[in-house]
């Protein structure tokens, strides 16, 4: 059996410095306590891990007093990174660049008198913290037929989740090119999702068995196992290795493996070594 | 034989302003003699009418010493209204305050540092004079062919000539979407022509022979007449009501007529009285 990893299987950009920076800082002897606020990113294994190292998850701000709070790479609202600093915490910022150039633009866009469009899913935290540093009221859509009950508009400003697919942005900005005067588009996608998405088609076509590891709790992991699923029927979301079958490579000549933005290397490492004694011979 | 005169046949809104302007001048008594740069507007029975009362042509600046110069409706480079001023002349602007916008635009993009690009036909006065706010060198793109081969770029911001189809236009940012991190646009694009044009596609529909009256020199009637071919092969573009010919009209129970966007009054009056001499009636 051979065993194909795909090359941008895991960790983004943005999940890795905030991983490396909450393990630092895990692991830098300051006194007090170190809380991240929410789920640094989305691995229970990741976080598990933190809290073996003293770090806690806290849900909102009024669980912690005082010490250090590291925020999240898919960002916060503004009023937390307000009442984090405003608490005297010592804050530790772990927004993913690519997130805070997002927030950065709808907070722009907003402050020119634009009309501001965010093209994501409105429940997603990262989203949550984009459109909280408008001034004003900010729509999301999640797809074009959102888009066209928009109304006509003057000057609209847009911004899309980082995790968007191009085309639904682009779908997006088609839409709103015929009910507005100007038109002024930050495309905020970042590259890392496709890329692995691209791939990952690539792999599931030529294997016959795919295994995607990464949080159950991660929407970009769910994606790229869905992805997965739609060429290769024998398609496996695990978290852990201790999830893997044995059945599942029974007679199968070749598996591929990837993984989503959040899932550290250790993981994909323990899977590979369990698929490896199923039987299966590595190959980059 | 019944005749159909369309609803937007003729003047636009910036050429009906400057046409008026332009008589309103060259009657008002002022000494000194009156120029225009370039055709006031692509009608060359309006131009001879102005002709007439004493309006000289000027096809550039070094024509004219002194007196007054009336900027015509499609614009004029940012150059050419500089030496005008700089020379003392009395400029009497007859932009179409949708052209001037477009020009503010450029300007505008320019200054802040974008990219330019300009959707339209590069060798038109209209474009030539948009094109000249730039500061820096602004590209001009007939097609999302065209704009395909532009490299990827920061900021770009985008205008269109006024006259432009809002589908190039469209598609064109289709193809600058994918190229840039952030793309401004601004749809300057009038939709006077797009209105005239829909009106043609359902009379030409609607009748059996259709007569489409601007001049020869006037991209949007030559445009407006190629539409109408499309759907009625009996189709005659013409100047005046001189160049018609009965043998158009024999046998045909409809007429319809439409005009371009500089095309006068008296001119459509005078095609229609002739076709009814030809024995139509008329029916707005």
């Amino acid at each position: 059996m051979e065993l194909i990893i795909a090359k941008h299987a895991g960790f983004c950009f943005g999940v890795k410095r905030a991983t490396l920076l909450a393990f630092e800082k895990a692991s830098d002897g300051a006194t007090g306590e170190t809380c991240t606020l929410g789920p640094i990113i989305h691995s229970p294994q990741v976080v598990q891990r933190l809290e073996e190292k003293g770090v806690r998850v806290v849900n909102n701000l009024s669980q912690i007093e005082k010490g250090r709070i590291i925020l999240r790479s898919h960002g916060v609202t503004s009023t937390e990174m307000k009442e984090a600093h405003e608490k005297g915490l010592e804050v530790i910022d772990a927004t993913c660049p690519f997130v805070r150039k997002a927030q950065s633009y709808v907070q722009l866009l907003s402050d020119q008198g634009y009309e501001v469009l965010v093209v994501g899913d409105r429940d997603h935290p990262e989203v949550e913290g984009i459109v909280s540093y408008a001034s004003k009221a900010v729509t999301v859509v999640a797809s074009p037929e959102e888009a066209s009950s928009l109304p006509k508009m003057k000057r609209l400003g847009v911004v899309a989740q980082t995790t968007q697919s191009y085309e639904t942005l682009e779908a997006v900005v088609e839409v709103c090119l015929a009910k507005v005067q100007e038109l002024r588009v930050f495309n905020t996608i970042c590259d890392a999702t496709s890329v692995r998405q691209d791939e990952a088609k690539i792999l599931a076509r030529q294997v016959e068995c795919m295994v995607v590891i990464g949080g159950f709790n991660s929407a970009n992991t769910r994606r790229l196992a869905e992805i997965c699923l739609e060429l290769q029927q024998n398609t496996h979301h695990v978290e852990t290795a201790d999830q893997l079958s044995g059945e599942w490579f029974k007679g199968i000549k070749s598996v591929g493996i990837t993984a989503g933005a959040s899932t550290p290397k250790w993981l994909i490492d323990e899977v590979v070594d369990r698929i490896k004694a199923f039987g299966g011979d590595k190959k980059d």
